[in-house]
């Protein structure tokens, strides 16, 4: 709870602002770091994309800024109310309680979530809290299973003693939620797909393997892509993404290692800089043999994303522009799913004991 | 396990019949149950959508259906396969697996999974076996907290247990993959969304209100559909359905109470006729004073699906027709993170102990 009362500090801290300009009789104002691409930057040393120094002044005594700034001070007590009351909520709830109809007027202090949203993101980078730790979540989000032992709100929630179905992650797990208890395994396997995630769960590849199984059905949420990073950062377990063979599943693996553009400021608590990508890779169509039928011919799209993917600095080792070339030149991307072409469970019983052993990654 | 060798005789059947077919110099046939709109209605006395009996012979010495004849023969032995070696896996697999180019052509026996997906459905009315039987999965798709027992793979799954994340609930609910070893609650809660899920999982709604609280994130699939049918079946609860106040929260209440039109032939297996819809109805916002600018403007298509709605067989009690010319009347939809307006949680707290109380809801 340490942690919560720090952001409960941070929170108030923006009222205590306002009072102390008032008693000064002086504009009110706050600083935000400026989320734009001008000021994103790809830092080579930590591995990830981060934000620069840039800020904004937001203050009250000026028409353009005025309803900006009262909206803030809206969000920040709704915030500064969930923390008081050990809550958490979504962001539409967010807008929802802060929408009211101003006295004696018939303008509304937000109209749409479109207003709200980024006020939550400018609190998150001026105030340098995650979303999480404001209690701000979304839905549950994704499925983990293996030796791993969590504790979430009194129980203790053994991950290896779930079947076949597995614990729901939470949109939030930082440790005031979500604490890691006993974890035994040698690496996380964080899957993109939940077919791929049901075969090794039902293979039990986690237990042979020794490791845990992750995913978010698709670009993984929040949750999913934090309980990855505690794990690699608090137990020193290597993280190994299973995506695709197409520009999607290279840019999953972007966001899990480096983090994104739009949400720099988070790169520094979400971001996995040293993920491996552990496939599906362009050469293994060829080393697998996989027929050129289960191939599916790259559309203009596709080719489109991976010409950008080839100049974001993220991509420059060589490796990856190899990578990123020969499936341009096959003309062709795959997905895990072709596997069962050769058999349904290839996946947990061939390919990816191969390229484990091989230590067939790209970084 | 008697189950599976049921649908897996079924589908060994299949070729039984090819083969004496075959033995008597004649053409092979099966008969295929019509999947159109034109054979399929409302049973009132039972209170589902369900098919009526015309059927379609399929045979392999037609030009026009040979080759569909040579798929279904294609798929139904992959489905043995899983039969056979106990596994499940997904539509997309079942039609990587079945592809290949025909000998000395280079014709594929499938180009696209718009060709097997059909077939598979046409397998399941054909044969009476839900697709789960047949070990055919989604993904994990849904969240179950409360006081149920379950078994999966030989684990002991208490999802009472489970802290505020929950139990991901797996595509296939069987019997023969997930026991229902006890169930102490009163009544089951499926929430549409997982928002309000989440509210109620953190308020511990379930243990004051002693139910079994489940989500499926928005239209609820197959898996947390079919868990809440047999907890509604073998174990006699009750099921309220929690869904927004516009035409897709009523027609999700329909799906989960009917079935659906397209997939006419599970509501025998599916449908859950006695749930019952607690909210939020429009009588609501006013009944519960939520202020007018929460609401949300129907839109051309908002109104077109509810003018839609009113036409269809079950929703012709007065009850219901009464609620959706409400709805038309206000010129309004409700979200349910609406109420967050009132208090963050009043949903837990006022809205729903309300609700149950006074037995508030619509059949």
């Amino acid at each position: 709870m340490a942690k919560s009362t720090a952001v409960a500090k941070k929170l108030s801290g923006l009222a205590d602002l306002v009072i102390a300009a008032a008693a000064k009789k002086r504009d009110p104002s706050i600083k935000i770091p400026v989320r734009s691409l001008s000021n994103v930057r790809f830092n080579e040393k930590k591995g990830i994309i981060e934000m620069g120094g840039n800020t904004q002044d937001r203050t009250f005594f000026n028409v353009a800024m005025a309803k900006k700034f009262m909206q803030t001070m809206l969000v920040a007590d709704a915030l500064s109310e969930l923390q008081r009351a050990e809550l958490t909520t979504s962001l539409r709830e967010i807008y929802y309680r802060t929408k009211h109809t101003m006295a004696d007027s018939h303008e509304n202090t937000f109209d749409t979530q479109d207003e709200s949203d980024p006020i939550i993101e400018d609190l998150e980078v001026g105030l340098e809290a995650l979303r999480e730790e404001f209690h701000v979540r979304a839905d549950n989000g994704g499925t983990v299973i293996g030796p791993l032992v969590l504790s979430d709100d009194g129980d203790r929630v053994d991950c290896g003693k779930l079947g076949k179905g597995g614990y729901s992650v939470p949109s939030i797990v930082e440790e005031e939620y979500v604490g890691i208890k006993k974890c035994t395994a040698d690496f996380v396997l964080l899957v993109e797909k939940g077919t791929q995630w049901n075969r090794l769960a039902e293979d039990k590849f986690w237990k042979k393997y020794n490791c845990i199984l992750l995913t978010g059905n698709g670009q993984p949420p929040r949750g999913v892509r934090r309980l990855a990073r505690r794990l690699n950062e608090e137990k020193k377990l290597p993280v190994y993404v299973l995506v695709d063979n197409d520009p999607w599943g290279y840019y999953i693996y972007s966001v899990i290692k480096q983090g994104s553009i739009n949400l720099a400021f988070e790169s520094k608590r979400m971001a996995i800089p040293q993920a491996k990508f552990v496939g599906l890779s362009s050469a293994d169509p060829e080393a697998y043999g996989l027929p050129r039928n289960v191939g599916i011919k790259l559309n203009d799209k596709d080719i489109g994303r991976a010409k950008e993917l080839l100049n974001y600095p993220w991509f420059q080792k060589k490796e990856w522009q190899a990578e990123i070339k020969k499936m341009l030149a096959s003309g062709l991307k795959y997905e895990l799913d072709a596997l069962a072409n050769k058999d349904f469970q290839y996946l947990t019983k061939k390919y990816l004991p191969k390229k484990l052993a091989d230590k067939d990654w790209l970084d």
